[in-house]
């Protein structure tokens, strides 16, 4: 008998309670063990909850679980560092198998909990803790590991992405959206975990940790919002043959990795830029597998649950053996590549007065930066107040070229404004 | 020390060689544990290779890999029944770990070789069987364990897909687009296996046996070929909204399993459509899960060999464990459902002499095995034959009465040829 104490009882703890509950007998036979729900751990008794639960399951004192010898599986589904992160650590130590859905916990201390984890020969699952539905986590560490990881570009935000696909399909302005996504329950009152690319920062700093087998920080993902994005970039985009996607996104260059989570430009016909509303995609390009593209549900109640209960399957399934979990060592000398050394293309969109000699004086900042242009388009020239949106995009060129150029621009007297600058990842 | 034999050095077992050897410190990172490639099994030592190997790695003697006791791991990739078939059954019943890319053996003797891993304490792993760099059969064992599988809809088989993407962009006939694919290394020299749907069956016999965790046989997999498909085909499915993929579906419809290989018409906005060249992609749908897309290269030397090696890893990493491999139980009463009870939408292509009165015949033969239409084409009315090409689309019918009316309009006088019937997976 395997036993299986659940802290949390929200969106996703119910889920995985209903399923523990339903599925035993194929549980069992999946696991070659009776996999049981002993207690469940929730902050107050009478919240209403749509899900009935057998008498004496609940209780509100974490001890009843952490303290209990004959809990094995740990499951966390609380979310948030305290006092979730405590209860991780206190689980581990006291020798349970943990299973966690918890991105901010795995992004800021997963390294020192798979540490903990080994010292006291148990295993820490978090399938869950990014892309839900997608197994990218198990993939990595698993299926995936005889690879030498050249990228990770991925959309893993789904509230970002329903943003993104309505302001592009629709035309919406940002402010729009936002709303719609708060009316449909997609995006939170607060929602600037999401919008401001924290949240998929939480998660590419796990997946980056797995890739290169080396600890990194939320700290270490240079992060931009969408909440600047006008409806007129994805005009623009859309006629030079690109979407706007905001992609995370982890490479290694010249031995060292890169960490970014900004809104791009991705080329149409890329299977990145078909990836629409909520939905997820992670695109692994691997030594030997090449490329390969994952895509599904990244959140919600039953793709989260099947995370977190493919999780304690494997723990129920490894109980008893040595599989100890992944250490991360070879990757230890990486470093961290500062934004300013990036180079991709770039899509700049300017707003400037109707005058002669403007595109000159622009053409002539990139030039000087060493920045060349690969195209231009100058549009929407608006009689009345004698101004002109002119977009250009650029060939490769270094970050901190095209932020000294940008400035230049700003500085001069025909620049009304620099809208927006993107990055083209083809 | 993990110690692994080699059996066959083609295309496949040169790459897992270069990798083995290659890559000893990180694999040692990973697996917790050195490991090292002993013996590689050849036909005969004189044949030309891109690889250089230490002396004395080679033999032609299988013994010197299934009688050495220190070989903890055989790797087969020499493919086909025979002898193959009996040295995974040997390396298994001397107590070793088995990895192998043999998508033949594994859909024919897959259930009974993994019973006999069981008795012997031992893992049978083959995600290089399926997909090669795309992780889909540990995910179906491992990460996506949790779900009751709805259905599995997949490209499998690179050589169809490169053949029918070429006749869609390019609209070459059949004939011309194989032999581009033959001349471009993509398509054998013998290609019956793979443009009749062999090869996917296997394929699909594996994933639907891991999905549904009982035994099924190729000969349960329903299968049609793509040679009979015409230009025209691909212009009217364009037409209607369709691309024509070759697609690999395992789905269960009331407690039976429906299996079955065929050209189909896919909505050109699914991502499946959106599959190009040798590319494969496998849809899950699970109970929880929902819609998972994975997408990547499913055949050539490095994306097999990240398979491959990723087998290794993992069997290293368990080794001293006891995590026996998955046990099939539980799908053991399901049956499989015959192809006449499949419900689907029909696409069927007549060529009918141009007179009055023959599209209200083949209306009436419809509406009499209560086939409901949904959509007509009447195109290239062709004056000096005074023939005429009707595309019909219908709503679900039963594949029964769809054949039994195709064969009722066959008999028409006015109709001249049924050229083609593929069905519509929306």
């Amino acid at each position: 008998m395997v036993n299986v104490g659940l802290m949390g009882l929200g969106v996703v703890g119910t889920g995985v309670a209903a399923t523990l509950l339903r599925e035993t007998a194929p549980l069992s036979d999946v696991t070659g063990r009776p996999v049981r729900l002993k207690k469940v751990l929730v902050r107050d008794f009478s919240r209403p909850r749509d899900i009935d639960l057998p008498s004496g399951l609940l209780t509100t004192n974490a001890e009843d679980i952490l303290a209990d010898p004959d809990i094995h599986i740990l499951v966390e589904v609380i979310g948030g560092t305290d006092p979730a992160e405590g209860y991780l650590r206190q689980g581990l130590s006291a020798g349970k198998h943990v299973v966690t859905a918890n991105k901010e916990v795995m992004a800021k201390s997963g390294p020192e909990l798979l540490a903990l984890a080994r010292k006291n020969g148990v295993n820490l699952l978090f399938e869950a803790s990014v892309g839900a539905g997608i197994p990218i986590v198990g993939c990595l560490m698993n299926e995936l590991a005889a690879n030498d990881i050249r990228s990770i570009r991925s959309i893993i935000n789904g509230t970002t992405n329903y943003i993104l696909t309505r302001m592009a399909h629709q035309g919406t302005s940002f402010e729009q959206a936002l709303g719609e996504a708060q009316e449909l329950g997609y995006a939170e009152a607060d929602p600037t975990n999401d919008i401001e690319g924290i949240d998929a920062a939480y998660k590419l700093t796990i997946l980056a940790s797995l890739a290169y087998r080396r600890p990194f920080q939320p700290s270490d993902v240079y992060c931009e919002g969408i909440s600047k994005l006008e409806p007129q970039d994805f005009r623009y985009a859309q006629e030079l043959g690109y979407a706007i996607k905001s992609l995370a996104i982890a490479n290694l260059v010249d031995g060292a990795v890169q960490l970014r989570v900004y809104p791009a430009l991705v080329p149409a016909e890329h299977m990145l830029a078909k990836v629409d509303g909520v939905y997820n995609a992670v695109e692994v390009d691997g030594s030997l597998c090449g490329q390969v593209l994952f895509h599904g549900m990244g959140a919600g109640r039953e793709p989260t649950t099947s995370a977190v209960v493919g999780d304690v399957i494997e723990a129920a399934r490894k109980m008893g053996g040595h599989s100890p979990p992944l250490e991360v060592r070879n990757g230890a000398d990486l470093t961290v590549r500062p934004i300013g050394d990036l180079k991709v293309r770039y899509y700049i969109r300017l707003d400037v007065a109707d005058h002669p000699g403007v595109l000159a004086r622009i053409a002539q900042i990139l030039g000087d930066g060493e920045i060349s242009i690969a195209a231009v388009l100058q549009k929407d020239t608006q009689p009345e107040t004698e101004s002109a949106e002119i977009v250009i995009t650029t060939h490769s060129a270094r970050e901190a070229s095209v932020r000294k150029a940008l400035k230049a621009m700003a500085g001069l007297s025909q620049v009304r404004r620099v809208c927006n600058t993107l990055r083209i990842e083809e």
